[in-house]
Protein backbone atom coordinates (compact mmCIF):
# COMPACT_ATOMS: atom_id res chain seq x y z
CA UNK A 1 0.00 0.00 0.00
CA UNK A 2 1.60 3.65 -1.02
CA UNK A 3 1.46 6.35 1.59
CA UNK A 4 -1.22 8.14 -0.39
CA UNK A 5 -3.52 4.86 -0.26
CA UNK A 6 -2.32 4.34 3.67
CA UNK A 7 -3.55 8.12 3.93
CA UNK A 8 -7.06 8.48 2.46
CA UNK A 9 -7.65 5.09 4.90
CA UNK A 10 -7.08 7.41 7.88
CA UNK A 11 -9.90 8.74 9.66
CA UNK A 12 -11.77 12.52 9.68
CA UNK A 13 -11.87 14.09 13.12
CA UNK A 14 -14.74 16.56 13.67
CA UNK A 15 -14.75 18.54 17.26
CA UNK A 16 -17.35 20.75 18.89
CA UNK A 17 -18.14 22.13 22.24
CA UNK A 18 -20.77 19.53 22.88
CA UNK A 19 -23.56 17.36 20.93
CA UNK A 20 -24.32 20.06 18.51
CA UNK A 21 -21.70 18.84 15.72
CA UNK A 22 -22.89 15.20 15.59
CA UNK A 23 -25.64 17.27 12.95
CA UNK A 24 -22.54 18.38 10.82
CA UNK A 25 -20.98 13.98 11.54
CA UNK A 26 -24.50 13.03 9.97
CA UNK A 27 -24.42 15.59 6.99
CA UNK A 28 -20.37 13.94 6.07
CA UNK A 29 -21.80 10.56 6.69
CA UNK A 30 -24.66 11.10 4.27
CA UNK A 31 -21.94 12.78 1.96
CA UNK A 32 -19.29 10.53 1.95
CA UNK A 33 -20.23 7.22 3.50
CA UNK A 34 -17.23 5.38 3.07
CA UNK A 35 -15.16 7.56 5.76
CA UNK A 36 -14.09 6.58 9.43
CA UNK A 37 -15.03 9.60 11.28
CA UNK A 38 -14.09 9.98 14.55
CA UNK A 39 -15.65 12.43 16.77
CA UNK A 40 -15.05 14.67 19.62
CA UNK A 41 -17.31 16.33 21.89
CA UNK A 42 -16.23 19.22 24.85
CA UNK A 43 -19.00 18.68 26.64
CA UNK A 44 -17.12 19.10 29.80
CA UNK A 45 -16.23 22.66 28.89
CA UNK A 46 -19.24 23.37 26.83
CA UNK A 47 -20.23 26.16 25.87
CA UNK A 48 -17.69 27.84 24.10
CA UNK A 49 -19.61 31.04 23.09
CA UNK A 50 -19.06 32.95 26.37
CA UNK A 51 -15.46 32.15 26.53
CA UNK A 52 -12.70 34.72 25.31
CA UNK A 53 -11.34 34.04 21.98
CA UNK A 54 -8.25 33.14 24.08
CA UNK A 55 -9.65 30.46 25.85
CA UNK A 56 -11.16 29.30 22.92
CA UNK A 57 -8.28 28.90 20.97
CA UNK A 58 -6.78 26.93 23.95
CA UNK A 59 -9.87 24.87 24.10
CA UNK A 60 -9.17 24.32 20.23
CA UNK A 61 -5.71 23.34 20.35
CA UNK A 62 -6.48 20.35 22.96
CA UNK A 63 -9.61 19.35 20.99
CA UNK A 64 -7.37 19.33 17.51
CA UNK A 65 -4.41 17.79 19.17
CA UNK A 66 -6.59 14.83 20.55
CA UNK A 67 -7.72 14.20 17.45
CA UNK A 68 -4.64 14.69 15.75
CA UNK A 69 -3.12 11.40 17.43
CA UNK A 70 -5.91 9.31 16.11
CA UNK A 71 -3.86 9.80 12.92
CA UNK A 72 -6.76 12.12 11.36
CA UNK A 73 -6.18 13.11 7.40
CA UNK A 74 -8.32 16.00 8.03
CA UNK A 75 -10.49 18.31 10.70
CA UNK A 76 -13.54 19.44 10.41
CA UNK A 77 -14.68 22.09 13.24
CA UNK A 78 -18.37 21.28 13.56
CA UNK A 79 -18.40 24.62 16.40
CA UNK A 80 -19.34 28.16 15.24
CA UNK A 81 -17.60 29.95 18.23
CA UNK A 82 -14.35 27.91 17.07
CA UNK A 83 -14.33 28.05 13.10
CA UNK A 84 -14.75 32.02 14.15
CA UNK A 85 -11.10 32.79 15.76
CA UNK A 86 -9.56 29.43 16.02
CA UNK A 87 -9.00 27.68 11.95
CA UNK A 88 -5.76 29.82 11.18
CA UNK A 89 -3.72 28.28 14.67
CA UNK A 90 -5.49 24.70 14.06
CA UNK A 91 -3.38 24.62 11.05
CA UNK A 92 -0.64 25.95 11.83
CA UNK A 93 -0.64 23.25 15.17
CA UNK A 94 -1.82 19.94 13.13
CA UNK A 95 -0.15 20.69 10.07
CA UNK A 96 -3.27 19.17 8.04
CA UNK A 97 -6.03 20.38 5.90
CA UNK A 98 -8.38 22.49 8.80
CA UNK A 99 -12.29 22.98 7.28
CA UNK A 100 -14.77 25.50 9.38
CA UNK A 101 -18.58 25.70 9.19
CA UNK A 102 -18.86 29.06 8.81
CA UNK A 103 -17.28 29.97 5.49
CA UNK A 104 -18.83 26.93 4.00
CA UNK A 105 -22.05 28.36 4.96
CA UNK A 106 -22.11 32.10 4.20
CA UNK A 107 -20.57 30.65 0.61
CA UNK A 108 -23.16 28.60 0.16
CA UNK A 109 -26.15 31.26 1.19
CA UNK A 110 -24.36 33.84 -1.28
CA UNK A 111 -24.51 31.30 -3.81
CA UNK A 112 -28.77 30.02 -3.01
CA UNK A 113 -29.47 33.72 -2.43
CA UNK A 114 -30.69 35.87 -5.97
CA UNK A 115 -31.39 39.17 -3.54
CA UNK A 116 -28.05 39.54 -1.98
CA UNK A 117 -30.12 39.87 1.44
CA UNK A 118 -29.35 36.61 3.69
CA UNK A 119 -30.65 36.25 6.91
CA UNK A 120 -28.51 34.37 9.35
CA UNK A 121 -29.82 32.87 13.05
CA UNK A 122 -27.23 31.27 15.48
CA UNK A 123 -26.36 31.86 19.00
CA UNK A 124 -26.08 34.93 20.38
CA UNK A 125 -22.04 34.44 20.36
CA UNK A 126 -21.90 33.80 16.94
CA UNK A 127 -24.05 37.14 16.39
CA UNK A 128 -22.21 38.91 18.37
CA UNK A 129 -18.69 37.76 16.45
CA UNK A 130 -19.70 38.87 13.32
CA UNK A 131 -18.15 35.90 12.13
CA UNK A 132 -21.25 35.30 9.67
CA UNK A 133 -21.28 39.30 7.85
CA UNK A 134 -17.79 38.91 7.53
CA UNK A 135 -17.38 35.78 5.90
CA UNK A 136 -20.54 36.99 3.48
CA UNK A 137 -18.83 40.09 2.28
CA UNK A 138 -15.76 38.11 1.75
CA UNK A 139 -17.62 35.94 -0.93
CA UNK A 140 -19.77 38.56 -2.31
CA UNK A 141 -18.90 42.65 -1.13
CA UNK A 142 -22.87 43.42 -2.12
CA UNK A 143 -24.70 41.08 -0.48
CA UNK A 144 -26.20 42.53 2.95
CA UNK A 145 -26.80 39.80 6.07
CA UNK A 146 -29.16 39.99 8.97
CA UNK A 147 -29.03 38.44 11.97
CA UNK A 148 -30.85 37.72 14.94
CA UNK A 149 -29.32 35.34 18.32
CA UNK A 150 -32.75 32.67 18.71
CA UNK A 151 -31.63 31.11 21.96
CA UNK A 152 -34.36 28.95 22.59
CA UNK A 153 -33.58 26.95 19.44
CA UNK A 154 -31.09 25.21 21.04
CA UNK A 155 -33.03 23.77 24.47
CA UNK A 156 -35.88 22.97 21.82
CA UNK A 157 -33.23 20.85 20.19
CA UNK A 158 -31.78 18.94 23.06
CA UNK A 159 -35.64 18.34 24.93
CA UNK A 160 -36.51 16.96 21.95
CA UNK A 161 -38.98 19.55 20.43
CA UNK A 162 -38.90 19.35 17.21
CA UNK A 163 -42.46 19.87 15.95
CA UNK A 164 -45.85 20.68 16.89
CA UNK A 165 -47.06 24.32 18.35
CA UNK A 166 -44.19 24.93 20.86
CA UNK A 167 -41.43 25.10 18.02
CA UNK A 168 -43.88 26.25 15.43
CA UNK A 169 -44.60 29.29 17.72
CA UNK A 170 -41.01 30.30 18.96
CA UNK A 171 -39.61 30.02 15.08
CA UNK A 172 -42.39 32.26 13.99
CA UNK A 173 -41.77 34.76 16.05
CA UNK A 174 -38.52 34.88 16.06
CA UNK A 175 -38.42 34.76 11.74
CA UNK A 176 -41.03 37.57 12.40
CA UNK A 177 -38.33 39.84 14.19
CA UNK A 178 -35.88 38.64 11.78
CA UNK A 179 -37.62 39.58 8.30
CA UNK A 180 -39.61 42.74 9.98
CA UNK A 181 -38.99 45.54 7.69
CA UNK A 182 -37.06 43.29 5.32
CA UNK A 183 -38.91 41.03 3.11
CA UNK A 184 -36.25 40.87 0.79
CA UNK A 185 -34.31 38.39 2.47
CA UNK A 186 -34.31 35.14 0.31
CA UNK A 187 -31.86 32.98 1.97
CA UNK A 188 -31.26 32.04 5.91
CA UNK A 189 -28.16 30.26 6.99
CA UNK A 190 -28.76 28.05 10.14
CA UNK A 191 -25.84 29.40 11.90
CA UNK A 192 -25.91 27.28 15.09
CA UNK A 193 -25.45 23.31 14.72
CA UNK A 194 -28.29 22.69 17.05
CA UNK A 195 -30.52 24.07 14.65
CA UNK A 196 -30.69 21.80 11.76
CA UNK A 197 -32.96 19.36 14.20
CA UNK A 198 -35.74 22.02 13.64
CA UNK A 199 -34.69 22.33 9.83
CA UNK A 200 -38.74 21.18 8.97
CA UNK A 201 -40.01 23.97 11.24
CA UNK A 202 -38.08 26.47 10.39
CA UNK A 203 -38.50 26.02 6.35
CA UNK A 204 -42.20 26.03 7.10
CA UNK A 205 -42.26 29.06 9.13
CA UNK A 206 -39.99 31.09 7.04
CA UNK A 207 -41.97 30.26 3.92
CA UNK A 208 -45.15 31.81 5.81
CA UNK A 209 -43.77 34.52 7.19
CA UNK A 210 -41.87 35.77 3.97
CA UNK A 211 -45.07 34.52 1.76
CA UNK A 212 -42.24 32.66 -0.66
CA UNK A 213 -40.20 29.66 -0.55
CA UNK A 214 -37.02 30.99 1.47
CA UNK A 215 -33.76 28.78 1.09
CA UNK A 216 -33.04 27.38 4.10
CA UNK A 217 -28.79 26.83 4.47
CA UNK A 218 -27.61 23.92 6.77
CA UNK A 219 -24.12 25.40 7.23
CA UNK A 220 -22.95 21.35 8.30
CA UNK A 221 -24.55 20.34 4.74
CA UNK A 222 -21.87 22.73 3.11
CA UNK A 223 -19.21 21.98 5.10
CA UNK A 224 -19.45 18.32 4.23
CA UNK A 225 -19.72 19.41 0.46
CA UNK A 226 -16.49 21.29 0.68
CA UNK A 227 -14.61 18.74 2.49
CA UNK A 228 -15.89 16.20 -0.42
CA UNK A 229 -14.27 18.49 -2.96
CA UNK A 230 -11.22 19.11 -0.38
CA UNK A 231 -10.42 15.31 -0.21
CA UNK A 232 -11.46 14.80 -3.93
CA UNK A 233 -8.77 17.73 -5.11
CA UNK A 234 -6.17 15.82 -2.81
CA UNK A 235 -6.65 12.40 -3.45
CA UNK A 236 -7.86 11.70 0.25
CA UNK A 237 -11.12 10.12 -0.40
CA UNK A 238 -11.74 6.45 0.82
CA UNK A 239 -13.67 4.71 -1.18
CA UNK A 240 -14.67 0.95 -1.31
CA UNK A 241 -15.45 0.63 2.45
CA UNK A 242 -17.95 1.03 4.27
CA UNK A 243 -17.58 3.73 6.93
CA UNK A 244 -17.42 4.15 10.64
CA UNK A 245 -17.98 6.10 13.48
CA UNK A 246 -16.12 6.67 16.93
CA UNK A 247 -17.54 8.99 19.96
CA UNK A 248 -15.60 10.46 22.23
CA UNK A 249 -16.73 12.89 24.76
CA UNK A 250 -14.81 15.30 27.85
CA UNK A 251 -17.83 14.58 30.48
CA UNK A 252 -21.09 12.42 31.00
CA UNK A 253 -20.78 10.80 28.15
CA UNK A 254 -24.35 8.62 29.47
CA UNK A 255 -26.04 12.05 28.87
CA UNK A 256 -24.04 12.50 25.64
CA UNK A 257 -25.70 9.16 24.55
CA UNK A 258 -29.13 9.38 25.27
CA UNK A 259 -29.58 12.45 22.81
CA UNK A 260 -27.23 11.72 20.57
CA UNK A 261 -29.33 9.42 18.23
CA UNK A 262 -31.63 12.59 17.76
CA UNK A 263 -28.54 14.46 16.63
CA UNK A 264 -26.96 11.66 14.16
CA UNK A 265 -30.36 10.61 12.78
CA UNK A 266 -30.07 7.24 13.60
CA UNK A 267 -29.68 5.12 16.45
CA UNK A 268 -26.39 4.64 18.08
CA UNK A 269 -26.72 1.06 17.74
CA UNK A 270 -24.73 0.07 20.51
CA UNK A 271 -22.07 2.31 19.99
CA UNK A 272 -20.11 3.33 22.93
CA UNK A 273 -19.47 6.95 24.08
CA UNK A 274 -15.69 7.02 25.79
CA UNK A 275 -14.78 9.67 27.79
CA UNK A 276 -11.44 10.87 27.52
CA UNK A 277 -9.10 13.95 29.45
CA UNK A 278 -8.51 16.80 27.86
CA UNK B 1 -20.46 55.42 66.81
CA UNK B 2 -20.19 51.43 68.10
CA UNK B 3 -18.35 48.47 66.36
CA UNK B 4 -21.84 46.67 65.84
CA UNK B 5 -22.99 50.07 64.28
CA UNK B 6 -20.58 50.45 61.77
CA UNK B 7 -20.98 46.64 61.19
CA UNK B 8 -24.69 46.96 60.75
CA UNK B 9 -23.91 49.55 58.48
CA UNK B 10 -21.86 47.65 56.28
CA UNK B 11 -23.54 46.09 52.81
CA UNK B 12 -24.53 42.63 52.18
CA UNK B 13 -22.59 40.97 49.47
CA UNK B 14 -24.53 38.90 46.67
CA UNK B 15 -23.22 37.04 43.97
CA UNK B 16 -24.46 34.68 41.04
CA UNK B 17 -22.69 33.18 38.20
CA UNK B 18 -24.88 35.58 36.00
CA UNK B 19 -27.64 37.55 35.75
CA UNK B 20 -30.12 35.19 37.66
CA UNK B 21 -29.44 36.42 41.30
CA UNK B 22 -30.76 39.81 40.42
CA UNK B 23 -34.12 38.38 41.51
CA UNK B 24 -32.91 37.32 44.69
CA UNK B 25 -31.65 41.01 45.03
CA UNK B 26 -35.28 42.26 44.28
CA UNK B 27 -36.02 40.03 46.70
CA UNK B 28 -33.76 41.20 49.40
CA UNK B 29 -34.74 45.01 48.33
CA UNK B 30 -38.08 44.09 49.04
CA UNK B 31 -37.96 42.74 52.75
CA UNK B 32 -35.14 45.34 53.59
CA UNK B 33 -35.72 48.10 52.08
CA UNK B 34 -32.29 49.73 54.31
CA UNK B 35 -29.53 47.33 52.85
CA UNK B 36 -26.73 48.64 50.69
CA UNK B 37 -26.40 45.78 48.46
CA UNK B 38 -23.40 44.72 46.45
CA UNK B 39 -24.01 42.38 43.33
CA UNK B 40 -21.02 40.64 41.52
CA UNK B 41 -22.00 38.61 38.62
CA UNK B 42 -19.65 35.80 37.36
CA UNK B 43 -20.48 36.52 33.71
CA UNK B 44 -17.16 35.84 32.10
CA UNK B 45 -17.40 32.58 33.49
CA UNK B 46 -21.69 31.35 33.12
CA UNK B 47 -22.82 29.13 33.48
CA UNK B 48 -21.70 27.27 36.29
CA UNK B 49 -23.79 24.59 36.28
CA UNK B 50 -21.77 22.32 33.69
CA UNK B 51 -18.04 22.60 36.07
CA UNK B 52 -17.03 20.32 38.26
CA UNK B 53 -16.99 20.84 42.20
CA UNK B 54 -13.59 21.75 42.46
CA UNK B 55 -14.18 24.41 39.76
CA UNK B 56 -16.90 25.48 41.25
CA UNK B 57 -15.41 26.30 44.76
CA UNK B 58 -12.85 27.95 42.75
CA UNK B 59 -14.85 30.08 40.97
CA UNK B 60 -17.07 30.73 44.08
CA UNK B 61 -13.77 31.59 46.47
CA UNK B 62 -13.06 34.36 44.12
CA UNK B 63 -16.61 35.72 43.75
CA UNK B 64 -16.53 35.74 47.70
CA UNK B 65 -13.14 37.25 48.66
CA UNK B 66 -13.52 40.05 45.81
CA UNK B 67 -16.98 40.90 47.43
CA UNK B 68 -15.07 40.92 50.98
CA UNK B 69 -13.18 43.34 49.81
CA UNK B 70 -16.60 45.46 49.88
CA UNK B 71 -16.44 45.26 53.66
CA UNK B 72 -19.63 43.49 53.29
CA UNK B 73 -21.68 42.31 56.55
CA UNK B 74 -22.75 38.93 54.94
CA UNK B 75 -22.75 37.13 52.36
CA UNK B 76 -25.75 35.59 50.08
CA UNK B 77 -25.02 32.62 47.54
CA UNK B 78 -27.66 33.57 44.82
CA UNK B 79 -26.50 30.86 42.44
CA UNK B 80 -28.10 27.14 42.97
CA UNK B 81 -24.89 25.75 41.94
CA UNK B 82 -22.78 26.86 44.26
CA UNK B 83 -25.33 26.66 47.19
CA UNK B 84 -24.91 23.39 46.65
CA UNK B 85 -21.19 22.74 46.78
CA UNK B 86 -19.49 25.61 48.26
CA UNK B 87 -21.06 27.09 51.46
CA UNK B 88 -19.09 25.58 53.83
CA UNK B 89 -15.70 26.62 51.97
CA UNK B 90 -16.69 30.27 52.01
CA UNK B 91 -17.79 30.46 56.08
CA UNK B 92 -14.18 29.12 56.72
CA UNK B 93 -12.53 30.93 54.01
CA UNK B 94 -14.66 34.83 54.65
CA UNK B 95 -14.83 33.93 58.11
CA UNK B 96 -18.80 35.84 57.66
CA UNK B 97 -22.40 34.39 58.18
CA UNK B 98 -22.86 32.84 54.31
CA UNK B 99 -26.53 32.03 52.70
CA UNK B 100 -27.14 30.38 49.91
CA UNK B 101 -30.39 29.87 48.07
CA UNK B 102 -30.75 25.89 48.63
CA UNK B 103 -31.83 25.27 51.95
CA UNK B 104 -34.33 28.42 52.29
CA UNK B 105 -35.98 27.18 49.60
CA UNK B 106 -36.05 23.89 50.36
CA UNK B 107 -37.42 24.82 54.38
CA UNK B 108 -40.27 27.03 52.49
CA UNK B 109 -41.52 24.32 50.66
CA UNK B 110 -41.79 21.73 53.67
CA UNK B 111 -43.47 24.32 55.44
CA UNK B 112 -45.72 25.16 52.47
CA UNK B 113 -46.41 21.27 51.70
CA UNK B 114 -49.43 19.50 53.35
CA UNK B 115 -49.01 16.20 51.08
CA UNK B 116 -45.32 15.86 51.72
CA UNK B 117 -44.82 15.70 47.61
CA UNK B 118 -43.01 18.35 46.95
CA UNK B 119 -41.86 19.32 43.06
CA UNK B 120 -38.68 20.93 41.97
CA UNK B 121 -38.24 22.41 38.45
CA UNK B 122 -34.23 23.78 37.92
CA UNK B 123 -31.60 23.32 35.78
CA UNK B 124 -30.12 20.10 34.90
CA UNK B 125 -27.19 20.79 36.83
CA UNK B 126 -29.12 21.64 39.67
CA UNK B 127 -31.52 18.69 39.55
CA UNK B 128 -28.23 16.03 38.73
CA UNK B 129 -26.56 17.34 41.98
CA UNK B 130 -29.57 15.99 44.14
CA UNK B 131 -29.09 19.62 46.36
CA UNK B 132 -32.57 19.76 46.92
CA UNK B 133 -34.04 16.01 47.48
CA UNK B 134 -31.17 16.00 50.03
CA UNK B 135 -32.20 19.64 51.84
CA UNK B 136 -35.91 18.26 51.72
CA UNK B 137 -34.64 15.26 53.59
CA UNK B 138 -32.67 17.27 56.06
CA UNK B 139 -35.69 19.18 57.28
CA UNK B 140 -38.60 16.45 57.15
CA UNK B 141 -37.35 12.62 56.45
CA UNK B 142 -41.15 11.82 54.98
CA UNK B 143 -41.21 14.60 52.68
CA UNK B 144 -41.10 13.19 48.85
CA UNK B 145 -39.71 15.37 46.14
CA UNK B 146 -40.14 15.02 42.68
CA UNK B 147 -37.44 16.74 40.32
CA UNK B 148 -37.79 17.76 36.59
CA UNK B 149 -35.18 19.76 34.67
CA UNK B 150 -36.66 22.60 32.82
CA UNK B 151 -34.21 24.13 30.51
CA UNK B 152 -36.27 26.09 28.61
CA UNK B 153 -37.10 28.25 31.09
CA UNK B 154 -33.74 30.07 31.08
CA UNK B 155 -33.86 31.46 27.47
CA UNK B 156 -37.74 32.28 27.91
CA UNK B 157 -36.45 35.09 30.98
CA UNK B 158 -33.74 35.96 29.03
CA UNK B 159 -35.59 36.70 26.15
CA UNK B 160 -38.16 39.01 28.11
CA UNK B 161 -40.67 36.23 26.86
CA UNK B 162 -42.88 36.32 29.93
CA UNK B 163 -46.95 36.10 28.75
CA UNK B 164 -49.00 34.86 25.89
CA UNK B 165 -49.00 31.17 24.02
CA UNK B 166 -45.27 30.69 24.01
CA UNK B 167 -44.64 30.49 28.01
CA UNK B 168 -47.64 29.38 28.71
CA UNK B 169 -47.30 26.50 26.22
CA UNK B 170 -43.65 25.61 27.75
CA UNK B 171 -44.45 25.26 30.95
CA UNK B 172 -47.37 23.61 30.61
CA UNK B 173 -45.93 21.19 29.01
CA UNK B 174 -42.96 20.71 32.22
CA UNK B 175 -45.86 20.43 34.68
CA UNK B 176 -47.70 18.27 33.01
CA UNK B 177 -44.65 16.03 33.08
CA UNK B 178 -43.95 16.50 36.53
CA UNK B 179 -47.01 15.82 37.88
CA UNK B 180 -47.70 12.79 35.19
CA UNK B 181 -48.53 10.07 37.59
CA UNK B 182 -47.98 12.19 40.78
CA UNK B 183 -51.03 14.50 41.29
CA UNK B 184 -50.51 14.88 45.10
CA UNK B 185 -47.82 17.25 44.85
CA UNK B 186 -49.08 20.34 46.66
CA UNK B 187 -46.03 22.31 46.56
CA UNK B 188 -43.68 23.84 43.53
CA UNK B 189 -39.83 24.92 44.04
CA UNK B 190 -38.72 27.19 41.33
CA UNK B 191 -35.17 25.83 41.82
CA UNK B 192 -33.14 28.30 39.69
CA UNK B 193 -33.45 32.28 40.11
CA UNK B 194 -34.38 33.13 36.11
CA UNK B 195 -37.87 31.20 36.76
CA UNK B 196 -39.32 33.96 39.00
CA UNK B 197 -39.90 35.69 36.04
CA UNK B 198 -42.01 33.57 35.01
CA UNK B 199 -44.03 33.07 38.16
CA UNK B 200 -47.38 33.85 37.22
CA UNK B 201 -47.48 31.83 34.40
CA UNK B 202 -46.12 29.01 36.40
CA UNK B 203 -48.60 29.53 39.33
CA UNK B 204 -51.35 29.39 36.82
CA UNK B 205 -50.38 26.40 34.53
CA UNK B 206 -49.22 24.77 38.22
CA UNK B 207 -53.20 25.21 39.27
CA UNK B 208 -54.11 24.26 35.63
CA UNK B 209 -52.16 20.58 35.10
CA UNK B 210 -53.04 19.67 39.18
CA UNK B 211 -56.97 20.81 39.28
CA UNK B 212 -56.18 22.71 42.61
CA UNK B 213 -53.65 25.54 43.61
CA UNK B 214 -50.50 24.47 44.25
CA UNK B 215 -48.42 26.78 46.43
CA UNK B 216 -45.11 28.01 44.13
CA UNK B 217 -41.94 28.99 46.22
CA UNK B 218 -39.41 31.12 45.19
CA UNK B 219 -36.21 30.29 46.88
CA UNK B 220 -34.83 33.64 46.13
CA UNK B 221 -38.08 35.40 48.20
CA UNK B 222 -37.04 32.50 51.02
CA UNK B 223 -33.38 33.11 51.23
CA UNK B 224 -34.49 36.69 51.83
CA UNK B 225 -36.72 35.98 54.25
CA UNK B 226 -33.92 33.69 56.54
CA UNK B 227 -31.33 36.48 55.35
CA UNK B 228 -33.59 38.90 57.79
CA UNK B 229 -33.74 36.71 60.39
CA UNK B 230 -30.01 36.24 60.35
CA UNK B 231 -29.22 40.13 60.80
CA UNK B 232 -31.90 40.52 63.14
CA UNK B 233 -30.96 37.48 65.73
CA UNK B 234 -26.86 39.19 65.26
CA UNK B 235 -28.27 42.87 65.54
CA UNK B 236 -26.80 43.63 62.34
CA UNK B 237 -30.12 44.75 60.47
CA UNK B 238 -29.61 48.71 58.95
CA UNK B 239 -32.62 50.54 59.65
CA UNK B 240 -33.74 54.44 59.37
CA UNK B 241 -31.41 54.60 56.08
CA UNK B 242 -32.29 54.22 52.58
CA UNK B 243 -30.84 51.22 50.67
CA UNK B 244 -28.95 51.11 47.63
CA UNK B 245 -27.31 48.76 44.85
CA UNK B 246 -23.87 48.58 43.51
CA UNK B 247 -24.41 46.14 40.43
CA UNK B 248 -20.92 44.53 38.97
CA UNK B 249 -19.78 41.97 36.49
CA UNK B 250 -16.82 40.12 35.17
CA UNK B 251 -18.04 40.29 31.12
CA UNK B 252 -20.28 42.61 28.90
CA UNK B 253 -21.57 45.44 31.17
CA UNK B 254 -23.58 46.48 28.22
CA UNK B 255 -25.75 43.15 27.45
CA UNK B 256 -26.29 42.78 31.16
CA UNK B 257 -27.76 46.23 31.97
CA UNK B 258 -29.93 45.81 28.70
CA UNK B 259 -31.46 42.59 30.39
CA UNK B 260 -30.99 43.32 34.69
CA UNK B 261 -34.04 45.38 34.86
CA UNK B 262 -36.63 43.09 33.93
CA UNK B 263 -34.43 40.51 36.27
CA UNK B 264 -34.52 43.20 38.87
CA UNK B 265 -38.26 44.27 38.65
CA UNK B 266 -37.43 48.22 38.06
CA UNK B 267 -35.45 50.23 35.77
CA UNK B 268 -31.72 50.88 36.75
CA UNK B 269 -32.21 54.65 36.85
CA UNK B 270 -28.78 55.81 35.01
CA UNK B 271 -27.20 53.24 37.59
CA UNK B 272 -23.64 51.75 36.27
CA UNK B 273 -23.03 48.07 35.85
CA UNK B 274 -18.73 48.24 36.29
CA UNK B 275 -17.10 45.94 35.15
CA UNK B 276 -14.23 43.84 37.68
CA UNK B 277 -11.62 41.12 36.92
CA UNK B 278 -11.26 37.78 39.03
Amino acid sequence: MSGMEKRSAAPIGVFDSGLGGLTVVRAIAEALPGEELVYLGDTARVPYGTRSAHTVIRYARGCGTLLAKHGIKMLVVACNTVSAVALDHLRVELDMPVLGVIEPGARAAVRASKSGRIGVIATAGTVGSGAYPRAVASFETRAEVKQLPAPLLVPLAEEGWLDGEVPTLVVRRYLEDLMRGDLQIDALVLGCTHYPLLSGVIREEAARVAGREIAVVDSGVAAAGELDETLRARGLLREGASGGLKLMVTDRPGRFAEVAARFLGRDLDGLEVEQVDL
